[in-house]
């Protein structure tokens, strides 16, 4: 079977793909009344990821709802609405926020990051997870030890809470589906995590909801590999059905020679393969959207992820993309949740190709590596809007609060001591850089390449964010660089002024004075402007020299 | 015994009043060089802490370090210095960041957003705590039920801990002493705690440091008490010395007659009393001073606190008070943490006065309920920190990473049931507002005035998170607040523009339609110019007229 995705609709090149496109029709609002005067840009609308909230669910707060920059739009009502409501069903108030036992199959850093979430929230969470010592085990409201994939087990667990979620979507989803039948509530629904489960389902499930992915096919035989390589060409992407997760259950094929040992490095046809066409990306992004039970939806700004042997190492919010990749990346996350059932959070793993099309990689059902900066950077992280969502709570805000973020994975550099050596030295060198946050997972055991911890850096800008994770991942800062990094900013407002200024970097150069020049306008590109000068000093600029035409008033002029 | 403090050197009206005023001469470092041009007035600068760090403990990365805009200040090392080593006490490497158990004396709502900073880093928190549910049992590495006030439990406790502090300073004090002599590690000090715990002894102490305080005696008995109010005058404010916070412990005398009754509702003269002049405040305001184990020290943000009937109910970041108030505000805090040992973040609540004085009011030894805001708004939290000051990692950046916050204080509004509903009503409004956070602190018994938890906002400026925190408090919102609020702004960049521009107020009046009018200079106050725009579509403004002269470039215009 070959499923062949349509990307026309979706490439940023056609101009005919509007933001409202996936809206439901019969309940479409108008947009918002623009401001007649547009002011400046603003850094916030830019970066105001997807607001579609569709219930303005108290009547007392909707003239203010109204008021916010927020891009309603309708979808129908379903049978598990917002229960934010003020009494228990024994008719007791309400203690708090909600008295809800949320259940996470898994207790990995997921489960222990939501139960730091709850924390605040003083929202119970239970664990099911089979280590005794699992990450979340210390901070759960209470821990059973068993197997998620057990159908006993999860039953005997889903007894005690009052709603089901993963953290993990490889969990024995069959007894997920006679429990709902039986009138438990799981969030996301099992149907979600069957389609999720299973990658190549879910790439079927994708393709028939017209969600662009990069071509695939599912491969019994060295035959039909060989089939596929033909029709896709190599390197060809090989990849397991199932368990595949952090890069195991991929290989690739670089010829057909190949072949057979991607093959049987993925254990054989008998685990369940197919093969997707090679994506040539320039990017990998990733978009969080979460969903409430009222199936409101709110996307998180899109991300890039960097990847290191296939496991995410690096995560930069925003990404550093047009605004139109911007928006189509939400449209198409949007999309693809929108084809599942459930409440929760979703993370969506997209490729940003060549050509400016946008290409859906995998979901998952559950919060996710490329979504840990929203704990520092984002006014509701992902692990208080997966709480919110499931327990049906209103969503919270998803657009940042700080205008820059980095998200450095602490990966198990070696095993055992050595490996918890390597990890406390960049700690120690993270703890001394402004804005960095330290997470440890407190695993028991260091591994190669095992997810230990990370380090969110948050900050004025991109650039100064992006300089302190320099600065950190620097065993040791050469002692010249005061000299190397500039110490002159010469500015202007448009590159026509380029011909005058430039005599100031030669004169500057000439006196071995190191500089830096920049095309900085105050009334187009007013955001830059002020990143620029509020970072200045922190990069060690010690001058700037603005030109400007004669009639500008730079503001601090 | 009358002790009078000397204000004059802390004046606001002073200039000789420097920032420098108090750095310890034997290790000044001369200022960060100035940017030779200043492109403009930047809000992170403005708002910046004072940032008083001395050593720049790792030499690798002090050259990043020295590009920050931190004012460097010297203290000479004592006995315990940062021990962020590589190595535990037998050898073996340090898994994750500090492997030190730190015992905490008192599990209320502070130990309990202790242990949810300490979460995140994996440092292991114990509790001594006599309630058994209380707010910080469920999340602490253990719990102890016992007094902290008790000897023989507080020493078992210190056996267990690698570090003592505190989130309440009525401890056994003697106790603490006695341990530190054994060789027990208490931060901070336990003299620090004696100082603190008796008011009277406090005040002292910061008069004999020359710390600005409103005028106070001992009182003795009711002569005593006539021959104060003969002195300062009616009202005349009169305090128990021991056990006193959030207003117990505190009252009124209106006049003479008034005296022996406001004596014996303090228990009488036996419960050891002191009087204070009244000070005629025209703010509280409040600094969290964190001190690490190397005696670098960092100011937060000066704050606003407002009570109602003697308890922190709302507390703004930053307050709205001119450059000179936050600076001397931080110079009194800097002074008075500087008197006193040991490491941890301490409270300094301060009075302004009329006439632009800053007076000490008190101290806390601990974090304290101004700094909750911190946990969104600061990169580092007071909590965060108190842990890294305590087991002796470097101290964070104590700065703002949102532009404004506002926590406001869920005080139980009736007993029991009534209080739990209201409570979950407020609580249900917050969390349909953007940048809100709701804290519960999960305590089994509500009761009137008890701090129950917490809400904080953050937004983009200090206005719409005042906006924000109205339509939060609102249990209504009138029908007609849209054509309340107005729906044009009108902007200039100078009140010379008035002239011409009210016109447009005025016709626009004429036609029924809402304006407001405001001088918003792109070149004099770009921050403003950024605020009001970026904000302008929230707070429901849909036109935007703006006036300048010919030669202006406004931004985006």
């Amino acid at each position: 079977m070959l499923q062949k995705s349509s990307n026309a609709v979706f490439s940023s090149s056609s101009e005919s793909s509007s933001f409202f496109a996936f809206r439901p029709s019969h309940s479409l609002l108008p947009p918002p009344t623009p401001l007649s005067l547009r002011f400046f840009s603003m850094t916030a609308d830019d970066d105001h990821p997807h607001h579609r909230k569709l219930h303005l669910r108290h009547s007392s707060t909707s003239s203010f709802k109204l008021l916010n920059p927020v891009l309603a739009c309708g979808a129908s009502p379903d049978s598990h609405q917002t229960s934010s409501s003020l009494r228990n069903d024994d008719g007791s108030p309400v203690h708090g926020l909600s008295e809800s036992i949320v259940g996470v199959l898994g207790g990995g850093q997921l489960g222990r990051m939501l139960c730091q979430a709850a924390s605040k929230m003083a929202i119970k969470v239970m664990v099911l997870d089979p280590s005794e010592n699992c990450p979340a085990s210390a901070l759960a409201y209470d821990h059973m030890v068993g197997s998620f994939d057990d159908s006993a087990t999860v039953q005997e667990f889903a007894k005690r809470c009052g709603v089901l979620t993963v953290e993990i979507e490889h969990v024995d989803v069959a007894t997920l589906e006679r429990l709902e039948q039986q009138g438990v509530d799981c969030e996301p629904r099992a149907s979600t995590i069957r389609i999720i489960q299973d990658k190549y389902l879910q790439k079927v499930h994708f393709s028939q909801h017209a969600i662009p992915l990069p071509e695939f096919m599912e491969i019994d035989d060295l035959e039909g590999a060989k089939r596929a390589g033909d029709l896709f060409g190599y390197p060809l992407m090989i990849k397991s059905k199932r368990l595949a997760y952090d890069g195991r259950g991929n290989a690739v094929a670089k010829s057909e020679e190949e072949l057979p040992s991607a093959v049987s490095a993925l254990g054989g046809f008998g685990r369940g393969l197919y093969v997707e066409k090679w994506a040539p990306f320039v990017k990998e992004l990733a978009v969080i959207v979460a969903r409430g039970r009222d199936n409101s939806i709110l996307c998180y700004p899109v991300v890039e992820t960097i990847h290191k042997e296939n496991i995410c190492h690096i995560v930069k919010a925003p990404a550093d993309v047009p605004w139109k990749i911007r928006k189509l990346a939400n449209d198409v996350a949007y999309k693809a949740i929108s084809s599942l059932e459930g409440a929760g959070v979703f993370a969506v793993e997209l490729f940003l190709t060549k050509d400016g099309q946008i290409l859906l990689n995998e979901v998952a059902p559950r919060p996710h590596n490329s979504g840990h900066h929203t704990i520092e950077s984002c006014y509701t992280s992902q692990f208080e809007q997966h709480l919110r969502a499931v327990v049906g709570l209103p969503l919270g805000d998803p657009s940042m609060k700080t205008p820059a973020a980095i998200m450095y994975n602490l990966l198990g550099e070696d095993e055992g001591e050595p490996g918890f050596k390597m990890a406390h030295q960049l700690i120690a060198r993270a703890l001394e850089i402004p804005g960095a946050t330290v997470h440890w997972y407190d695993k028991p055991e260091m591994r190669k390449q095992r997810k230990m911890g990370h380090i969110t850096l948050v900050g004025p800008s991109m650039g100064v964010v992006e300089a302190r994770l320099n600065s950190m991942l620097k065993e040791e800062v050469s002692e010249n660089q005061n000299e190397v990094s500039p110490r002159v900013g010469i500015i202007m407002g448009s590159d026509s002024d380029l011909p005058v200024m430039k005599d100031a970097a030669r004169i500057l150069d000439m006196f071995g004075v190191s500089c830096e020049v920049r095309i900085v306008s105050a009334h187009r590109t007013p955001e830059l402007m002020f990143s620029y000068a509020s970072s200045a000093r922190e990069r060690g600029i010690q001058v700037i020299i603005a030109g400007a035409g004669g009639a500008a008033h730079l503001p601090g002029e």
